[in-house]
This record gives structure tokens, sequence and C-alpha cells, in this order.
């Protein structure tokens, strides 16, 4: 069997009481920070569980994912990833190539960025339309899928979360929003940063993207979401509250 | 102090480590059920968490809340929602107008169905478009926002999350598409219907609208997904696999 839990957003306190079963009830522990972070390294990890737990990386998940999925037929095999497992691709094609030899999997969910930035900003989450990366430029050339992906959301009045690459390194809020300016002038669109979602000081700051770019985030890991062009009242009251929303933010409210 | 703790998707097992230590330190300790549901009662959580636990009904989260909040101004107090805290609006209200008369909020995230659909399905995160809930008839009028919902996302190529509504009873998959078929004819579109996600054994089963009306989907709670006009080839051979996705499905993928 190959069960994936989840390990929530911060660190090894955000598992749940049902995956820290599954992990006692396992063969053998795999974690993989791969597809996003946490703040727990795998000795914190293995500590907390009591158990020794082994770091998959890249290869081991998809062109060596064989080794895993042939494991997962004789014993019990866990795969820990941070956030909620399978949001990332990486994770449906493993649980794919499982179920399609016969293995039982199974998914023990857990915390995820995706409603969690409703919580922290006071975004509506039925207002939230596609999602997409911010990727760091490759060749020189910067991949125009974000904002492509806000300008679809726009044209049905939706929210855009735009989560950041993570290699080689976690980009910034204002890594972000300099790229995202290379692409299109939208200075004067509204954003909300987003800093350590899931600890217990989150940062969160609302401004037009010409102004939120010289915000400090402090540490990563960073999210952003650019908002919609228009605001239900109380989204602009939460982000004035939660958020230091300027007044101006006002004018979005429909 | 006012903190909200996610208590995730099926039981009492679902809340995380943070969360029960949370709990621990709270003074006073309150559960919701009334913006979604879980197969824990309150007993059984009291008895999880050796606590005393009482439930909020909706006037105590709404034109009463002013008795949490001065309670929040004294006291830890802390208030158990079922997934993830904060998806629902009547929580951001909550927060509000606690952060607003200067006490500090907290929330501790769970597990919500808004990413565990992506893991069951293995549909991709990303191409999720707004969501929307399916409504029972109110003085025999039905809510056209659902399926101006799927219209809207159908335009920018987007899935759709559809809740279905909770009062009086949780509604199922079933009522669901009955209602989406008298608002329009999409017999032809394809669908995903969820059942017990979070629970041991979830079903997920994915047809043509005009099919999946006749599939025995069990006890509640349900959810629905209205598939974007394309899919990406991985999102096909996941349903396939994970939805019992008729060969036809394959017409989808670009």
């Amino acid at each position: 069997m190959l069960t994936f839990v989840g390990l929530g957003l911060w660190d090894e306190k955000d598992v749940s009481f049902r995956g820290y079963e599954a992990v006692k009830n396992a063969d053998k522990v795999y974690v993989e920070f791969y597809t996003s972070m946490l703040m727990a390294n795998v000795e914190k990890l293995s500590e907390f569980f009591n158990r020794e737990i082994k770091i998959l990386e890249r290869k081991d998940l998809e062109e060596e994912s064989w080794k895993i999925i042939d494991e997962a037929s004789k014993l019990n095999v866990v795969i820990l990833t941070p956030g909620d497992p399978m949001v990332a691709t990486t994770h449906s094609a493993l649980r794919l190539e499982a179920e399609r030899k016969g293995i039982k999997t199974k998914i023990v969910h857990g915390a995820s960025i995706v409603s969690a930035v409703c919580g922290l900003t006071g975004l509506h989450n039925y207002r939230f339309g596609k999602s997409a990366t911010v990727s760091y430029p490759y060749k020189n050339v910067i991949s125009k899928t974000p904002i492509d992906t806000v300008e679809k959301n726009w044209e049905i009045d939706a929210h855009t979360l735009l989560y950041l690459d993570l290699h080689p390194k976690p980009m910034s809020v204002n890594e972000a929003l300099e790229i995202l300016l290379k692409l299109k002038n939208v200075e004067n669109a509204f954003a909300v940063g987003l800093a350590r979602v899931g600890s217990d000081n989150p940062v969160v700051k609302c401004n037009k993207i010409g102004k939120l770019i010289s915000e400090d985030f402090g540490p990563p890991l960073h999210v952003l979401v650019v908002l919609a062009k228009t605001l239900h009242f109380m989204e602009f009251e939460c982000l004035k509250e939660f958020a230091d929303a300027p007044d101006d933010l006002k004018e979005l409210v429909r």
C-alpha cells in the first residue's frame, strides 16, 4: 500500500493525528521537499515521529519512481509531503502508476496554501479563479503564464493565486512582482503578498503592485494574490484590517 | 485572544498537533457545525480533547457574535471549525470584529475540500476556476449562480468546484445534478461526484451529467466538480483510474 500524508504548512506539528497514525503503522517512511518546503527538516521529522525517514529527490519521484512502486507492492509505504498531497502533479503521477499495478493508495489530507490564503486575507474562496506559478526566467525567457492567467481571471472578475518558484531558491514576493512588471504594466493593479503562512506570525500586505514591490516580507516562503478588478465590501474591510491595505483600495468595492 | 482551529475533513483525528495544543491551552473551547460538518459530534470531540466544548449556533456566530468577542477580550478562546477555518465568510466577519477591537486572532489551518478534490480526482489544482454552492430552491426559485459560474469557467477553460447545500440536510450529488439540469441542458457535460472526502473510503465517480445522476454515492457529505471543456492527458488518465471515467472522456484531451 502507498499512503500520501500531508504535513500541512509550517512544521512537524502541522501533521494530523490521522497522519501520525499512518506513519506509525508504516514499514517504510519517505519525505519529499521537492514540490514544496517546510520549516521542519528530515532530522526534526524523524525525531517527531521517532522513525527513520528518507528524503526523496526529484528523480526518485519521477524517472526512478518504479523503485517506490515496487516497494509499495510488498510493504506499507508512506510518503510525507508538505501541504496537501497530490496538489502537485508529481504525486498524482505516482499514485496513478501504483493504482495501475493494483497497489492500494490512500491520501491523508493536510492544510494547503490553497485554502489558507482565504483565511489570512479575508478574500472569498469562491472568487478565486485559476492559479499559476511565477517561475525564474529560463535561458533569459520569462514564462507569460502568470500574467495570462491573471488576465483570464480578470475577464471573469476572479482573484489569482500565484505560487512562487522554489528552485534554485524560494522566490520572494518582490522578485515575483518584478517579473510580472517585465511582462506587463500592472503597477496599478492591487495585489496581496503573504509570507510564512501557517506560522504564528504570518505577514500579509496589500497594495498596488508598484508600491507592494518595495515592502519587506522577510524570510520565505512567500506567495502572491493578484486581486480581481472588483471586491466584495467584506473583502475590502478584511484587507484593510488584516493586510494594511490603503484607502484607495475602496475604489474596487462593488 | 481568539484562535480558529481547523478540524480537517473527516473526524476528530484530522486535527493537527498544533491545533490540539491550541485547544489544550485555551480557557474556553467552542465548535461550530453550521458552515460545514464532520463525522465527529461534540461528545466525541470533548472526549478526544478531554475538555468541555460548546456548540455555536448560527446566531452565536452572527447576531450575537459580540458575546464571543467580549469573552475573547479577557480569555483565550478557541473556535473549532470543520475543514480550514475562514474559508467560510462567517469566520472572516468574526475575525474582523475581533481585530477591530484590538483582540489578537490566530488561525491554525486544517485540511480543506478545496485542495482535497485535486488529490482524489487527479485534476490539476491550477485549472480550477471560481467555485459556487448549489442551494436548495428557495420559495420555488432556483439560484442560477452555480450554472453561471460553470459557464464563466468554461470561457476560460477551467473546472468548477461546486459545494452542496447543507441545510436543512446535506444535498446529494444526485439532487445537485437535478438542480443543474433544471437550469440548463448540461446532460452531456462531464462532472465528477465525490462522497466522504477525508475518510478511508471516499467515492469518486466521473461521467456525463446525464449518466452520473443515476449513480449511488452513499451517505454524505457530497461535493461536485464540473469539468472544463478540455483536459490535460494526465487528468484524463487519473480520472479513468481513480474515478472510473468512461472512454469517451478522452474526447476532452487536448
